[in-house]
């Protein structure tokens, strides 16, 4: 660690006192991937409040944002303390884009038990779901009950997002026809509780027919079976019955020890893509990387070398075989 | 390799003749991560043609497959070896669908030239991108030219495959107003040639207007200023003007030798994965991996450990450090 062992340990004291401005500094030093990061995060792992994760996930401009702030506001309302952290980039929630929404977040967004994140989608594969993964270990830090996470949700990177989650809300609005179809495929199964939103539009009733037809064809698990829910989140409608159901899939979920499994295959996940990206850093230490890449990605592309042996030769080299 | 040598090369001559069936097993090899598909790689390495990879990219309902079917049955029509990969899942090309949708591959599905192959969207993070890495390079053995790449292109593993393709058509639909809201961040760039599909629909001309206004406010690179081309994929609309800017986009590529740079970075790519693939064989070659995993996955569940040092000692105890 670079800073000195009592800024380290100050800077977690105001985390853990749920230091917004600390916070932030924290999660951007996670977010660079940075080693003092790590440590903190190491730091951070004893932490015994552990965080309940709600994953909102959906096309963008289902209206995912508006309803994490209905979910919020209905959350504070019970005196719970709310993290949040926004990985769809075109949710209003992330970048400096809430600045321009302070309309919709009227009400909470100056609560002291609210914390908001937005975390970048660019970077590496991976690079998001390690971030975001941090982001949620901050929070529980700082004494988040329920952190919030809403992601639009497609490619396996977001997939491995939502698997962080306790409890997945699939977000929809009516009359997407086609674009419901593609829920048949790998997409249903992720989710726990569907949402049809916007549903004071036409076809709303037809949406959430179709989704249930879906359900139907997929099978249960015989524990819990998806609920559809409608809202409108613009205005609220629905928010006090998307909540029962929430609770409700929390119950079923630790009643059934559901949550210790998934918490379990999360943790699983962490270290696996922990490894890899520790045996790349060891071999950047020994061996000039970049060098040796664009050195045999060029001989790889005139056909005088492939993938495989140059992963071969890097791994010799570098001691690691 | 546990086929004898002989069965080996046997199987890479049929592939390189363009037959269909062998190649399709090859192809389920490298889908299944097999070190028998890698060895296949190997050997396939040094095809001296490489195919130009063209990436057709959009949220599912967009009409991206009747866009390939276009492009195909106009790139048959110049007498090109043409490859077809679909990952989007909700592609009537991928899976067993395509057989329930011979109507719109009407007249090119049976043609010798064409050969077309789907990939499973699921598995672990990076596992597409890696099967469609592998299925490129056999259909580049295969003699194609040109290898279309269909793909949902949201999340950093659909952008790792985008990254592979030469060329990249963005393809939207009129009046999807929010939807088109979220190409501002991050997607925007993806994009060498946007494609309003459906654009006998109401507002395709504000869509054209609403894209070429964000990328007017994007920049240019100077060497290509992406056009906006209005498509009616179903009667094939557009067809011949989309045809003459992906062309158009090929030789400004080559001319500005941008081509050998998009095809070293994505070797660089494809290397660094196989590197991170590697390492995590070889610990489980010498470790139980799944049993250190599951203990280790508890205890940091439990507060006793947490994933950096269940690194640390996995990578101790493995001899790698």
């Amino acid at each position: 660690m670079r800073k000195p062992k009592t800024a380290a340990a100050e800077l977690l004291n105001f985390v853990r006192e749920g230091n917004k401005r600390r916070a932030s500094e924290l999660m951007t030093l996670i977010e660079e991937g940075s080693p003092e990061g790590e440590e903190y995060l190491k730091e951070l792992a004893a932490t015994p409040k552990r965080a309940y994760v709600l994953g909102v996930t959906g096309w963008p401009g289902v209206g995912k944002s508006s309803l994490v702030y209905r979910i919020a506001r209905s959350l504070l309302g019970q005196n719970k303390a709310v993290g949040i952290i926004a990985i769809d980039p075109s949710s209003p929630l992330s970048g400096g884009s809430l600045l321009g929404d302070r309309e919709r977040m009227k009400g909470i967004d100056g609560d002291e038990r609210l914390f908001i994140r937005s975390a970048a989608t660019r970077g590496h594969p991976g690079g998001i779901a390690k971030a975001t993964r941090g982001f949620v270990k901050v929070m529980e830090a700082m004494g988040k009950e329920i952190v919030i996470v809403e992601t639009v949700g497609v490619g396996q990177d977001q997939v491995s997002i939502v698997q962080m989650a306790h409890t997945v809300l699939l977000v929809v609005v009516p009359g997407l026809g086609d674009y419901l179809q593609s829920l048949k495929a790998g997409v249903l199964e992720i989710g726990d509780i569907f949402v049809v939103n916007k549903s004071d539009r036409q076809g709303a009733d037809q949406t959430v027919a179709d989704i249930e037809m879906m359900l139907g064809m997929n099978g249960s698990d015989g524990v819990w079976k998806p609920p559809v829910i409608k809202t409108v989140a613009t205005n609220g409608a629905g928010t006090d019955e998307l909540m029962r159901q929430i609770e409700r899939h929390r119950q079923v979920l630790e009643e059934s020890q559901s949550i210790n499994y998934r918490r379990r295959s999360a943790a699983k996940t962490e270290i696996l893509e922990l490894i890899s990206a520790r045996c790349l850093q060891r071999i950047a230490e020994r061996l000039n990387l970049e060098e040796l890449l664009e050195t045999y990605a060029e001989r790889t592309c005139e056909g005088f070398s492939d993938p495989y042996t140059a992963v071969d030769e890097i791994l010799r080299q570098s001691g690691i075989l």
